[in-house]
């Protein structure tokens, strides 16, 4: 694992919000996926995109190779992911994405996953066990204060301290109690919506 | 003309930027527009969406029913538009736009628009007189000052005074010469790009 110590984290560090967009659930669609790259918590400067399959296995490689394929990617000091899952059960193993990237990755929740129901809904799938093990492999999520000490979130984290993390995220979150990256990216890729006309 | 009086311009004045995706010209193509929903020059809060086609001729209709089906619609002060065409020579009747969503309409672009080149090129399409008294309509361009005394835009405005305009301009104009919601809308569309998959 590529684990750095931001011990200088600035109010200029460029952060990447990941988001999904709308799907229709057990097809075999591609779903938008957009990255959103932020100067702080203050200054859109990008739009990363991808597409990703409803259910497939193709989420880690996507997201990686969206961002290493783009102009912004030297300058993007943390990944922040709207959870592990996209697209329905498209998991994305955070520890590759960082070992890909080079750069810390981050998931965050509103609400503390429910990892017995995401079990079980596994347990329909091709590939059940990988998806299993990848979310397991990424840690039990912690819980992390954001502005307001009354506003948790829930995190699983690659490649970066706890502490970093807990810096960062306080600080983007300049708007709500979620990150600022992440609010924005949530808002594109569900009103961009579907890809098809 | 529906001209307001902007007497009170409020910081957190809910503005929508409005621009395109990228397009292959010439085509019989949809084109991605997307409107962004900014309150004051700092906070995106929404996103519109729609398609017009290249070098058609429902630019108007669509983005005013893309904004009067919105729920960010009775919030929303002033519309800025990049520039009067789209995806082409989609030329958009500000004066309509106006009339249609009731809300005042503003152009901004950063070069003085060659008048002479769009009439030339407009010869070469269907309705091209129409598309030109659109654009004549509109009112000849005015150089406006942005947040820096040097830096000139030029603007044609629809239901709002110049000086408010002006003044809008000047303060979501909070990154950069451009207002935020356009400077953030061009982002969003180009980098969404084509919607074909």
């Amino acid at each position: 694992m590529v684990l750095k110590n931001l011990c200088s984290v600035k109010p200029e560090i460029r952060v990447l919000g990941v988001d999904d967009g709308k799907f229709v659930p057990h097809t075999n669609t591609q779903v938008l996926v957009v990255g959103i790259v932020f100067r702080g918590g203050y200054w859109l400067d990008g739009l990363l995109r991808t597409t990703i399959s409803v259910d497939g296995i193709d989420a880690t490689d996507k997201i990686a190779s969206m961002i290493t394929s783009s102009s912004h990617c030297k300058q993007l000091q943390v990944i922040m992911l709207n959870g592990i899952t996209f697209a329905g059960f498209n998991v994305v193993d955070i520890k590759m994405l960082n070992k890909a990237t080079g750069i810390p990755v981050v998931t965050v929740t509103r609400e503390k996953p429910d990892l017995a129901r995401i079990h079980d809904a596994l347990e329909n799938l091709p590939a059940g066990e990988l998806r299993w093990r990848i979310i397991n492999e990424a840690g039990a999520p912690s819980e992390l204060e954001t502005r307001d000490a009354g506003a948790k979130i829930y995190v699983q984290t690659a490649g970066i301290h706890k502490d970093d993390a807990q810096r960062i995220i306080r600080f983007t979150s300049t708007r709500s109690s979620i990150p600022e990256p992440l609010r924005v990216a949530h808002i594109i890729a569900s009103g961009i919506g579907t890809l098809a006309q």
